[in-house]
């Protein structure tokens, strides 16, 4: 599961939609923004409708009730910071558990730091949280092949290299 | 390289701003916006300059030209589309060509799938640009371990499992 912290509803709406939807198509089961925010809900909730689930988007959370409840279930806790070691160095250390994995907006509260078992960078320097969640994810869930997943949408890509080729599932 | 198609500066300024320090961070030398936006060029400029280069970008640009420009030279050109062929798949055809890769914002001209050599999907769902990258590049440049780029920057970080660590260069 995905914890999104800081959600500016004005400013990061788009931005967080890309998290959304990232974790969506990478293998995430779902995703918890801990401001609320009805009109991403229902813009993430259409696109599982059209193209597959199963895939949940809750607003609204305290994060760190997310945190402990996950902890207290025997999960374990993954931020994503560009301080963090490099992925390449945990990811062995990953595998086999329940993960939640914390991306942030501008700024993190430092006791997220404290409270994650993992601090992960997605490469040293400053990008992006919607590029680092892909990365982190592909790696996790796909190794180096994308697999592909069940999902089961109204609609599915045809792959092509020349046109759009979109066919009607049900 | 990559070329940012039909950037709006008030609706898309910070996913463009993520699709170019995506573009940076994961290996690119430069970016291409298609709309001028000296704002953006700036905020990603004083990204460089604090945590290293060479990376360029450029704005207002024709994409026809830049496209056109590109094939003269010799190099190929990839389209990250949902509807493209899966990246796995692509990516053994990749290697050792000079890639002008193309990412667009919401609508993408029809005439950027006949113009590309290569229309490439990661995963075949809707989700972002910015993660369609950073994936792209990641598999593209490092495989499946993430290496140090030789970035000459004023800052640096020193990996930590659980606080920021960052270190002055010069």
């Amino acid at each position: 599961m995905v914890l999104r912290l800081g959600h500016r509803p004005q400013r990061d709406k788009r931005v967080t939609t890309h998290v959304a939807l990232v974790a969506r198509a990478f293998g995430a089961d779902g995703i918890i923004l801990t401001t609320k925010d009805a009109g991403i809900e229902r813009s993430v909730n259409k696109v599982t409708e059209l193209w597959g689930g199963p895939f949940f988007i809750k607003s609204g959370e305290s994060w760190r009730k997310v945190i402990e409840d996950w902890r207290s279930n025997g999960g374990s806790v993954v931020h994503l910071t560009m301080y963090g070691l490099p992925v390449e160095d945990v990811l062995p250390r990953l595998h086999g558990k329940d993960l939640l994995i914390v991306v942030g907006a501008e700024k993190v509260p430092g006791e997220i730091f404290e409270l994650a078992d993992f601090n992960v960078a997605v490469t040293n320097q400053p990008h992006s949280e919607v590029g680092a969640l892909a990365v982190m994810l592909d790696k996790l869930f796909y190794g180096s092949k994308l697999e592909k997943q069940h999902l089961n949408g109204k609609f599915r890509i045809i792959p092509s290299d020349k046109w759009k080729n979109v066919q009607k599932v049900h």
